[in-house]
């Protein structure tokens, strides 16, 4: 996300220096001398700039903002080796995606987390971030995507803004970030459901193929479950509908798509992650860290708006984590998915 | 979906009794003489029977339920010659979709009317209804559908599901017949968004195809608006969540997509009729009734949990309306579907 973000900023005239992570010398090498990432379909456009992470303290002062395009496995290296040194006058934009287990709240956001780690050094920094609903493919090729950034100051989220909207890409504000971010993380792991539907069908021997009314069973189920979390987090009613329709894109282009289909069709974890080699799956640790928080909160018998928070109320992600992380077949507890009179 | 039912419940070992309506007499005489429906793609189970119209006051008493499979375009007739002539103690159970125009409450839902003018008749019946998440090939074809039914009486709604459910299809209950009946009917305006835009990346000439991106920025302005008129009319969460994924499975598999598609790749309202015809288009009168409701509501500044009904807060339908009844290009006002600081 963190390239694809560099071909709207190019197109409105924005300068654009590219620093890549210490373990991205590789890509920064190849992209110095083809104008290229190796991992992005197309070339960038002229004028970007490439430089080795040990650049970064020259390059970042008189920056407008600094856009953070790492995944989630990269969120603690993130926070110790460049926000805890970031000039405090430059705001930061973050596309990562993912939640992070520990703590009091059990359950929270790299952007809160984040900050409270910075408070807690005496640094006041506020993390924007940017979400869904899109791929980054979509944007690189220039298709219409509606995206959405959230942070404090409406300032600094319009300067953002300018920097980042064209007659394409179609940019929402908000103040709602953890809404946003919540959204943007949970539906990694869900999207897994729907994908595993497809799979399902086209599984070696399967008795019938699964048609588009298994994936809205599961998509149900997982749209029931996402607005059950995100009511509990307080998330305002657009960054739902934003995150029901960044579900609905994942699972039509992304990576999570497929992973889902693997599994679906039969293969193990294993065998699926030997395929998608090289490639980042944040669904995995998506789905570990809900699955891991929703239980611990229903053990502690945490209550919400919604009641006490129960893990009978999360078959979806119940079903996931025993997939990914003990095995079990990908074919669903389906009577589950239905519901009955209260 | 009224001829997808009779697999399901021929599996139970329910005994079926095909009714056709005045208007079916062709395809009666075609299931008599062949076992099967010609707009239907497999034959029927054995043991099925099937009647002219004139017959079903003989057949019908006696049956534990009758199912009207009538779409929208027959309510009004379904009322007047059927529900208004039903024994009283035998419980009806209807997928028709759609919404009424008119009345003191605006927008009404064909069972909410039908009960209403049952009731000025001294007539005492309630009306259940089945609906989404589902495409009724699905069902015929024995694939996972998650399907949903709703009414007053529990014991009634218990002895439908016995009947329907199977191993493969899965019913959900509940009393929120309301919002079951929005879910259902609204979707089938949204799903022309999010197809349009597939349409729009097939047009010929398009200087760029349109990618999974723009359909999730409309299926986000769909997913918006939804919500909007379900919290509105007081719909309970999973009926949000249910229309929300027959949204999602509309968009993937329904005639509406079609209707779409075509609508987006270019072609006038008149010729993708043409090239639909023999096609029932129960979103064309989602459409026209959504839009004309709202307006009424709007002009009237009537209250709702969300504040007054302003018709800027629903673009989408504003603009499929505008497709589909005067002439406007497919196109969307993308801008209109991204939204900002409150």
């Amino acid at each position: 996300m963190g390239s694809a973000l560099i071909f709207p900023l190019s197109a409105n005239g924005v300068t654009v220096k590219v620093v890549g992570t210490p373990f991205d010398r590789e890509i920064i090498d190849e992209c110095i001398r083809t104008g290229r990432n190796p991992k992005v379909s197309r070339p960038f456009p002229a004028g970007i700039s490439f430089h080795y992470f040990e650049e970064w303290k020259d390059i970042v002062p008189g920056s407008d903002f600094v856009i953070g395009g790492i995944s989630s496995y990269g969120a603690e290296w993130f926070l110790e080796e460049v926000l805890s040194c970031m000039p405090a006058d430059i705001p930061v934009l973050s596309v990562v995606k993912g939640l992070r287990v520990g703590g009091d709240r059990v359950l929270s956001t790299w952007p809160e987390y984040w900050e409270k780690q910075l408070a807690a050094k005496g640094l006041d920094r506020k993390v924007y971030m940017l979400g869904g609903p899109g791929i980054a493919q979509d944007i690189i090729d220039g298709e219409h995507t509606v995206t959405t950034i959230g942070g404090e100051d409406p300032g600094v989220l319009r300067m953002m803004k300018e920097c980042l909207e064209t007659d394409r890409l179609h940019v929402s504000r908000t103040h709602d970030v953890t809404g946003l971010e919540y959204a943007v993380a949970i539906k990694n792991a869900y999207a897994l459901g729907p994908a595993i539907a497809i799979g399902l069908g086209r599984r070696k021997g399967a008795e019938r193929p699964t048609g588009v009314n298994a994936q809205a069973a599961v998509f149900f189920q997982a749209a029931r479950e996402m607005r059950r979390i995100l009511r509990t987090v307080g998330a305002e009613s657009d960054c739902i509908s934003m995150g029901l329709a960044d579900l609905f894109v994942t699972v039509e282009g992304g990576r999570t798509r497929s992973l889902g289909i693997l599994l679906g069709e039969g293969l193990s974890m294993a065998e699926a992650r030997e395929r998608l080699k090289g490639v980042t799956l944040e669904s995995i640790s998506a789905v570990k860290s809900l699955y891991e928080g929703i239980s611990i909160l229903a053990k502690r018998g945490v209550m919400t708006s919604y009641g006490k928070v129960r893990m009978a109320e999360f078959p979806l992600i119940e079903h996931l984590y025993e997939v990914l992380f003990h095995g079990k077949d990908a074919d669903f507890p389906w009577k589950r998915f239905s519901f009955d009179l209260s």
